[in-house]
């Protein structure tokens, strides 16, 4: 892949699949619930952050069904329940009795805005509209988006979402404050937290598009790695870097006496695990026979070389 | 139907449903989720309650099939998964920034036993897994449970359970703390709040077996009328039960100053309106054609009637 042309076409991409998944989730995410629950919702989850799990959906669906993923109805429906969940999480994760973070991409959090009892309510109906999504109803839709394909997606975020996954991963946070942890357990840690609901968003896009076994595996690999590499170069970026270039409030993990990978490993052996990830997705991407795989090697690429 | 006879018969329904109902969820609740999350999803949803929505599932499914339930994959699958979002709602609903409840089901309340930030993380993890319950995996469950059944189980209760349902019901019900509403609103209240999920129980149960549009409808009336009632019940018990017979804090809606059935009609105009709803109820189910009506009749009863 030629580096210098690609990050143009990339660019490219990026913007459109952006411009489809904003307008999806401006559509499906309802403005009249009751009682100015909507209104929240779309607080938590529109005009935020940079959407890398909805683009790890689409890219994946264009590299295994090699054509353009942003009108593809199960590919859009998947990219914006990956992103319900994360946005429900962050809501979640921002309350006085989790993190009790004020700043979120540069806004109040949701409970600073609207008090901690309609923060938890719209997070958990965050959470119930992701499955919504993955489930339309109507004979367009339900022909658009086979019934067993929505029992599929339906599957991986429930499980990438849970106990074993992103929920799971919390709590493991939750009980490592001030606790010295060793790698192999802060790493299994991330892999739960942020890494399997990055590998599932990149699964979710292959399951809306034809998929060998061999793939599907490489796939995996692809998104266990770029999972694990986020959440290092996260650690790495809040030890570096200041509150406005992150949107959220900087260096928390430290003075909330969380182990990182920066803490754990310092900083350069961090950006080397960080870069050996890289390596391996790409490996992993080589190993894929995908049609189009540009837009998830970009991804990669962005995901270990980002700034904020 | 014989009363005499079919209570005996119902209570003998009722034990072998409950059993399987709670060995199913005792199987199906992880004990070894990450960090002792397990322990805490399962103190918020073992042991408890009456399990109306679980028993509400399992007498659909032997109403349409004709067929005992307590064995049949989907509807023990939808039974747990129903009462899986209860029990989340509850753990959320009980948290000092919604109702700030101690007491429930005679048990100090998950966030009193295990704080606020593994009670909330529980409930979402309780929500994700009534999912994982609907799209069992394997070729076995696969076949026992086929995709499109689980795509539809999953947008019932995603439905029920999100903005226009449980959550919407609930940002309502927050909203009118203090505030007089009118009976139109307190009903529309209550049947997204509590109606919504009763009624998706008795729909989940329908859709695991044979069921023609018209019998559908008739169940949907059905599980609406019932789902009011209840809530109509519960008003009643509230204001006139002590807490050692409710198993949670009595009166807590006057002196939250919420408005009721009891507040906004007086007792006997909503034990009236109640009775209405049982007959109401009794009609659909006379309407519909059903293998098996037995068990929906009587439990139709036993919520108008119960006295905690």
């Amino acid at each position: 892949m030629n580096t210098a042309v690609s990050a143009d076409a990339f660019d490219a991409w990026s913007a459109r699949a952006l411009d489809a998944v904003e307008s999806a989730l401006r559509a499906w995410v309802p403005a009249d619930a009751p009682a100015g629950l909507g209104e929240v919702m779309r607080y938590g989850v529109l005009d935020g952050g940079k959407r890398l799990r909805a683009l790890l959906t689409l890219a994946a669906a264009e590299a295994v069904a090699g054509a353009d993923p942003f009108s593809a109805e199960p590919a859009l429906r998947a990219a914006c329940a990956v992103e319900l969940i994360h946005a429900y999480s962050l809501v979640h994760d921002d309350m006085p009795c989790m993190d009790n973070d004020v700043l979120r991409r540069g806004k109040p959090t949701v409970h600073v805005q609207y008090g901690e009892a309609r923060a938890m309510l719209a997070g958990d109906a965050m959470q119930a509209l992701a499955f919504e999504l993955l489930t339309p109803e109507g004979e367009r839709l339900q022909s658009a988006v086979p019934p067993a394909l929505q029992a599929r997606l339906c599957a991986l975020l429930a499980r990438a979402a849970g106990h074993a996954g992103m929920a799971g991963g919390q709590a493991v946070d939750l009980a490592s404050v001030g606790v010295q942890l060793d790698l192999p357990t802060l790493r299994d840690m991330h892999r739960r937290k942020t890494g399997a609901l990055l590998q599932a968003s990149v699964l979710m896009g292959a399951a809306c598009g034809p998929c060998t076994p061999a793939t599907w595996q490489a796939l995996s690999d692809y998104g266990a790695a770029i999972g694990l590499a986020f959440q290092i170069v996260d650690d790495i970026l809040d030890a570096t870097q200041g509150s406005d270039a992150l949107g959220k409030t900087a260096g928390k993990d430290a003075s909330d006496g969380k182990p990182t990978y920066v803490s754990l490993l310092g900083l350069q052996a961090a950006r080397a695990e960080a870069d050996r990830l890289h390596d391996s997705a790409c490996q992993a991407l080589q190993r894929a026979s995908l049609a189009r795989p540009d837009a998830l090697a970009a991804l990669a690429e962005r995901v270990v070389c980002r700034d904020h």
